[in-house]
């Protein structure tokens, strides 16, 4: 219901129920004293680490080269200054993603100055997880194609190697019927972003059913690192299984034993530096 | 019969084979005032707008670089000054068309002026397309390789990811032997592309067994979209079944209202700077 | 028997079997007026056409570009000048191959001048099939990557699109240890490339058991062709396969029909430019 | 038990634990005149061969290139000037490694000079296979994509095709489980590398479940060209199960006699030039 009242127009519908629902969002908006999306620009953080928008841009990149994002899906970080901001390009195909498309969002994900841009219409991945999850530095949506036929498959991602390690307590899938029913499969309003986060829990990813995934990290390189062996990992699977034999997964405590040391630092260096054409 | 007479040399025939095909090539001849083969060039529309004549170099270099065509297959758009025209390049790998390729060809696959070149000797697929359908402005044919399979398959294709929207609720499959028969497989004349364009119906692409697929859209970035994700979707269906669980596909309600907001625009601007090279 | 002879120190072998084979080895020496390995080298037919060193350079750039010849694997052809000599590359990764690497052979693959330089151990494959088969001008041996699968999988190798007609009467397996036992699995001496040349027959090509392909065409461009779309037909096939449905795989006829007008002049002229840096 | 002393801090555990393992340590490092860790740095061998050097350098960028390591992975060499001791970079991605990277060690793994840098930790798995197995020059350490489903699959890996001659007596699989319990799965003490090279035995490749493999051979070439053999031979026998038909895998003796025969010296050269853009 405040799903709908926030975007009255996602469906196509008749004239009656559109006229229902302005009447439910009027009547939000009446008993909401700040409604989202008649809010002012809120405030700017300050300008942001430069190192970390490099870093930002690199994972743009890094992203598109590895093939886990193609034209679409994005990748985002928490402001260095405050919590309660975060950085995300601007609509692009992330391979394109300079500095200048950086733009900074607070965590109803409304921009701080859209400068004119058009913006990412699933933005909300990234604000609605910042909001549940405080230990929560970067944000990556993907649509990566290994990963894909795991959320649609009866058959669950498992880790089989220790690449995988955060994959060995299995990851939950995000069903948007349950959230929205029929719709464009996108998470297009604050509280589609709401329930894609409460399915996400405290896991280090979440599968979204015939979309892709979000996956989260503590800083830019573990996300992209994650997001990365994410795909690797389901290739992986996906082998073991067209082998047709029984498989040995990870022990969810080697997948614990590996998640407590891993860092993705030597991978970074080398991602970066192909990425950024400066190797 | 008029199939043949369109072409009468199309199979490898007995003298006598050959001979009953001119007297009924005559004879329809004689009976139609403007016989397809026999006309002089149509005459030009004028000169196409070099921007859309700049988009189908990029599109061709486009399929060819995403792996939807390879030596074989081609695009067409429709003229922007006369619907009863098209544009395609001469018979020319697409990696390698450049603007001086592009020719300009009536509804019935005549060119206005071949140049001297050697034309696509499935042009057909395109001209007859245009003819069924005034909606479509661009037009991809291509043997994309993850899709062949599904021509040949009791396996129907369908949509796993919201990239396949438009697969949602089938694709129909071109049986070439049902409109003639034993051939090289090759739509080499306008009654097998008629027959062709009747398969497809009102649909955005039909696969055509054992051969490919002719994809249809109403611009250029859409059709070059739609082959891109044809050709992603059907491999993440080969992957999910793969699996061997059981598949949760698209809902076709879904399928739909993906297609009502779907552009291909972000990922133009990739594809485009990719393929020509000004990224 | 006549096989190992003509190549006695092929097995590691006991002292005994060494002397019974070279006892085996000298006889048969004495009663051929001219054994292969004692004859002197053969005479030049004269300078090859450049144009046909120009093509037989990018053919064996083309395989290595299109994956379907890695380090190993050598493509030859023909001699313009005289159909008793054929040109191959001395032993080098064709990726690599340049005019002068280029040596002449006679039929029984002895080299005219091998410059001092190693060749390849599998020559015999062309030597042998040359001498079988007059109509063949161009010959490719590969490790097909996607091909060897079929050499050893009782799943036969057919024809699922109009790209591999000539594959759609089926192709033989050349079973190496009904020619010549326990082997390396090589092609080395003349008794074991007539073993293979046997098998071939009139086919297109022939598959060699847990090794890859010897294929066969008309010209240099035909048989580049034809071994990337039998790369092209054993993977499609294999996807096909893989759905786990009931295949439509072409029929002879229309294989037949594909055959008598395929040229691949489309698809050189980008694997040429492509493979020459010259695009 | 030695393990755990070697490496006290491996796992997470509870206060008690760490104090009981600190007395075992000194317990055992009392009893120990030379405890590997509390050794000072062992002297050098004297500088390395050059061509030792750049080839080591070549070897890690082709293994790179070549897709058998990605940003992890490793490849040593012994050192030219004394067997006991070794060659390999300081921890970095192999993509990256110059000349400048390479360390020296014993074959206690402990480092000549670390000049500050940070070390890999599984580099036990190349001192102890050097201590046991004389015969080995160089030794690989990857997750190969294709070969990691064999490590944990109850399909046993083994040759299809003659490039994996090596695999056609089948490789042992190392499950660190039975050496080290819960683990994170990293060979990260001298330990865990003894038990290793004990399941290595005299075989030129060891797999790790959910792993990787450690690949050995008598000279940089030769652990190179297995290691991508290895990839490719995984992936011939996927696609080959894939078919679902019976399979005629290579004679043990046809291994034997290919092994007898085998180098990579024509894909060595080829594998250089592309790693190094010199061709």
């Amino acid at each position: 219901m405040g799903m709908k009242a926030d975007n009255p127009s996602r469906c196509s519908a008749g004239r009656k129920d559109v006229v229902t629902r302005w009447v439910a969002f009027i009547a939000i908006a009446m008993f909401n004293p700040i409604p989202a999306l008649a809010e002012p620009s809120p405030a700017s953080a300050g300008p942001a680490d430069p190192k970390l928008i490099e870093d930002l841009v690199a994972a743009n990149r890094i992203l598109a080269m590895q093939g886990v994002v193609d034209g679409m899906g994005h990748v985002s970080v928490r402001h260095n200054r405050d919590p309660k901001r975060y950085l995300l390009s601007r609509a692009r195909a992330p391979a394109l993603v300079v500095a200048d498309d950086i733009l900074e969002f607070d965590l109803d994900s409304n921009p701080v100055d859209a400068k004119g841009q058009a913006l990412y219409s699933e933005r909300f991945i990234h604000g609605e997880i910042y909001k549940a999850r405080p230990d929560v530095i970067a944000v990556v949506h993907n649509h990566s194609p290994s990963v894909i036929p795991f959320t649609v498959s009866s058959v669950p991602l498992r880790a089989v190697a220790h690449s995988g390690g955060f994959l060995a307590e299995g990851l939950p899938i995000f069903e948007i019927r349950d959230a929205g029913g029929m719709t464009d499969m996108l998470v297009r309003n604050a509280a589609l972003g709401r329930a894609l986060a409460q399915v996400l829990g405290n896991k280090p990813a979440v599968l979204m059913r015939g979309h892709g995934a979000a996956v989260v990290g503590p800083s830019l390189p573990h996300v992209v690192g994650r997001s990365i062996y994410l795909e690797v990992g389901a290739k992986l699977q996906a082998q073991a299984v067209a082998l047709g034999g029984a498989i040995k997964y990870l022990d969810p405590e080697e997948g614990r034993l590996i998640e407590a040391r891993r860092n993705y630092n030597r991978s970074w260096e080398l991602w970066k530096r192909e990425a950024m054409g400066a190797r």
